[in-house]
């Protein structure tokens, strides 16, 4: 037994599993966990729920309390107390008591640095009624304004996770909102075309949306509204805003200790130990390996701090254990429904310089379709079209995303390929799944394009004057199509099929995919070039579709 | 193209998805798809809730007409033929019209055989009242005994997947319904503890269970009720009786012709392929390969199926596909409850002479607890001691049973162990799992097992004298605790740690295993040999716990 001295600055996720896991392997180690505000391992992913009221009460959210700490864990846990400065010689932190502003000194063998990340808050002017989310002391607030000024009007900057789940739960309690976001799109992580399926949701669930417009100003009008006005000219007035345009991490702990940063957060290595031998660094200010591609990358999630801290422990006690890196697995429920995703998105691939990547959509059932309940969701996958190597996933759907997405993340964590998924067994019985799965699905439609047996063609490349073929029934094709398609049902095209000769290369379609990939096969094995436009006219950005 | 003709005897899942996958791979073939039923391509998955109402009507239950298979495959579909005979020197096959009884020869070029299983039934009496269940048929017949005969109770024989489901239908008919199995506990692919928990389900749901007490004799009482005598003389009557004992393979087609059989069913390489190079065989009657250990098997499920499927029209096509094996993934709805499994069982694994392995019992909510409508589900994780290989999984519980149950099955298949599932990266957000998922949790569990830090004890091996210690709090211990056992709170163990030495091993326990974990670790480290009693009091087989 060593009898080390560990200090564990920042007593959420990251810090609060470094030193529940440290004490199961070091019983005889001194232990503290220090955090600046009033409480430790509190699961502020459940923050927008209690504003919401769907987690009725302050007490119900999970909270550590120092007593469970010290009878369980042996750990003591000082609240309340900021970490000011770490003198690596003298291997002492000052710290500093927030109330009072005395400070101390406390030595350390080893050190943990899990401070997290805050609010980005650009310069403006300091109004009351606009809020960030980051703790409970911030839900409170939140609460208590709305409790006592009770706004009919909410704006929420931004529309992230954070920014959809306040918008989520502000309808909830009866406000109107309106997300206002810089990007084009909602939900960063996910593609442009995918985030269109929570746009729509989200103006089917009346709220507001303001995209591919930042924000100039933020004032108090005379009334005592605030007022967002945004680059393009527009005004937002609302009783209460909330600012969730993401997180910044705070290195300056760090960066004054002389510890080596990267681009984006702490340096660490697979260990979690900082340049100094004697300090380990966890969280949402860490710059770890990104688990796909290999680069470096910063993200602000519960479950790999969670990871890392336990990591550290090993690293503190001796043990060779190491973090393999973060890929990204996120969810996020919006007015029911679930938008998840894992692996790197195509804007990732493409901002990263990769080539030779290639795509599928779909839009199978969560279940079999004879069976009460069914409902469609929307995946797309993303691979090497030489290996078929799982690159990234996402999903959209009213049900069953959560597994969808966590199955490929496992095969992604595998290094496994899309012939993995599509011969992957899974449960089944009707209100479960299907035969063929949607990850089997998925699967097969891809492992088809690696195998050559099925060129693909997207919405998001406009055709060069191509044949467009929709191969759906005639009412489907009077519903709306693409403007100068021509219609040959799939029964038909056999026998139609020298009506398609001559013409060069046939882009075809039907309404989510299946048909046109039969079409695409009897076309190719006529001598006729073809490509199937991957995800049907189901796709959000099919060629005419956009208003 | 090769103008090849493909017959493909049995148009069910493993047919149907040869000779569409052949289609698309052979546009110049041609394809008979042969079946002695009215119908193919049919879910015979959802036929008991067809029974139950659930699906409303027999137009609900999917059926890939004729019409469509013509049209969209050019594939000729003969219902009502039966194949009676293979000539393998000539490459015929003679069909029979089965309404007509005609005979008559159809050449071929390759031959896919997929004759699927048929339901077990003892050399009884026919008596009207007593079916079984395959077929669209069967369960017209089912549907049409109750609506006009009107039974007040039912027998369903067999407590495997498809008698559950029957008993959960014909419960949801308002049917008094028992149970009769033969096996000392219901859903034979489970591990009897495992399987405890489904019983009390069944119970608290309304359903008799008579385990352990086969099925003597069936008669006809001369009210016209139907009798059901056990072994053990009971005696249950009934106007009802479900026949769900499991099917056996339809071989004597091949049998008759000559391919070599397995122990167990058709033999076949990993294309599909018979012992004759111009005959390939699919599905329920077809011993394939077990995926985890190696060994061979006969699996009846309609995913494994509708791969061989694939595989053996890619082997028809000269592709070089190869089927991976069955790993016996498989779910079941039972009155709410998620009833699932994959890789092997405990049972599985002691009757193939496996040493070396072991296993974890953990009760996770599906989601963080603190978010309405978290439910507890039971988890059982089996694997290699040394390596951590992943060997198999079972759970039960209400509620994302078949998401963990998909994750570990798809981590099984990639070769994963049980340190694959500790460091997985899944989707969390309150309502949709924990920052520590439960296969995180059963990862990190058996992961601490395999490094030695976690010595377990089990509830199915009696102590030899050893200390007990209940380490949960005193208001715990006294509402139900093991016989003779000492109770010092965890909190309390550090202080009172000398009244523990002396004795030997200590054998700890606490309500579901993650404070007896934290004890073990404090008393290894004091020098105290101990083990923790994996899964805790939450376990159905406590000692002193069972009735």
């Amino acid at each position: 037994m060593s009898e080390k001295k560990v200090l564990i600055i920042g007593g959420v996720a990251g810090g609060a599993s470094c030193a529940a896991r440290l004490r199961r392997l070091d019983e005889s180690a001194e232990i503290q966990l220090i955090d600046r505000g009033p409480h430790v391992s509190f699961a502020n992913c459940g923050l927008p729920y209690f504003i919401g009221g769907l987690i009725p009460a302050e007490q119900d959210l999970p909270l550590a309390d120092a007593r469970l700490f010290r009878e369980r864990f042996g750990i003591r846990v000082r609240t309340g107390t900021e970490a000011v400065a770490i003198d690596r010689a003298a291997r002492t932190v000052t710290l500093r008591d927030v109330s009072t502003g005395a400070e101390s000194q406390e030595t350390y063998d080893a050190l943990v640095l899990s401070p997290g990340a805050s609010p980005i808050r650009p310069p403006w002017p300091k109004l009351d009624g606009v809020f960030t989310l980051r703790t409970i002391p911030d839900s409170v607030a939140i609460k208590e304004w709305i409790a006592t000024k009770k706004p009919r009007k909410a704006v929420v900057i931004g529309g992230g996770f954070i920014g959809l789940e306040m918008a989520d739960n502000l309808v909830h309690l009866g406000l109107g909102v309106t997300v206002v976001e810089m990007l084009d799109q909602v939900m960063p992580p996910l593609d442009p075309e995918m985030a269109a399926y929570v746009e729509a949701h989200l103006e089917a669930s009346g709220v507001k949306t303001a995209l591919g417009d930042g924000v100039a100003r933020l004032e108090s009008a005379d009334n005592g509204e605030l007022v967002v006005r945004t680059a393009s000219g527009q005004e937002h007035r609302a009783g209460l805003v909330v600012l969730a345009i993401g997180v910044k991490p705070e290195t300056r702990l760090a960066e004054e200790a002389g510890l080596e940063l990267g681009a984006r957060g702490i340096k660490v290595d697979e260990q979690m130990r900082t340049s100094d031998p004697h300090i380990w660094a966890v969280g949402d200010a860490v710059e770890v390996r990104e688990a796909v591609l290999g680069g470096r990358v910063v993200v602000p999630l519960a479950g790999p701090a969670n990871r890392q801290g336990r990591v550290a422990a090993d690293s503190i006690c001796g043990r060779a254990s190491r973090f393999r890196g973060i890929q990204g697995t996120a969810i996020c429920g919006v007015f029911g429904l679930q938008v998840a995703s894992t692996g790197l998105s195509e804007k990732a691939l493409v901002r990263a310089g990769i080539e030779g990547f290639e795509k599928v959509y779909l839009h199978p059932n969560q279940h079999a379709g004879y069976y009460p309940g069914a409902k469609p969701m929307h995946l797309k996958l993303l691979f090497e079209k030489a290996t078929g190597r799982i690159l990234g996933a996402q999903g959209v759907g009213l049900d069953g995303v959560d597994r969808r997405i966590d199955l490929i993340a496992m095969a992604i964590q595998m290094y496994g390929t899309v012939a993995d998924l599509a011969e992957a067994e899974l449960c089944y019985a009707p209100q479960f799944g299907g035969a063929k799965d949607p990850v089997n699905l998925a699967g097969m439609i891809a492992t088809n394009v690696v195998q050559g047996d099925h060129p693909l063609a997207h919405w998001n490349v406009p055709p060069k004057g191509e044949v467009i073929l929709d191969v759906r029934e005639k009412h489907e094709f009077e519903a709306g199509h693409v403007a100068g398609a021509v219609n040959i049902p799939l029964g038909q095209l056999r026998s139609r099929i020298d009506e398609l000769r001559g013409w060069g290369e046939i882009l075809v379609y039907c309404q989510a995919g299946q048909r046109g990939y039969i079409a695409t096969r009897i076309l190719l094995q006529h001598g006729i070039p073809a490509r199937n436009i991957s995800g049907g006219w189901a796709m959000p950005n099919a060629w005419g579709r956009a208003a």
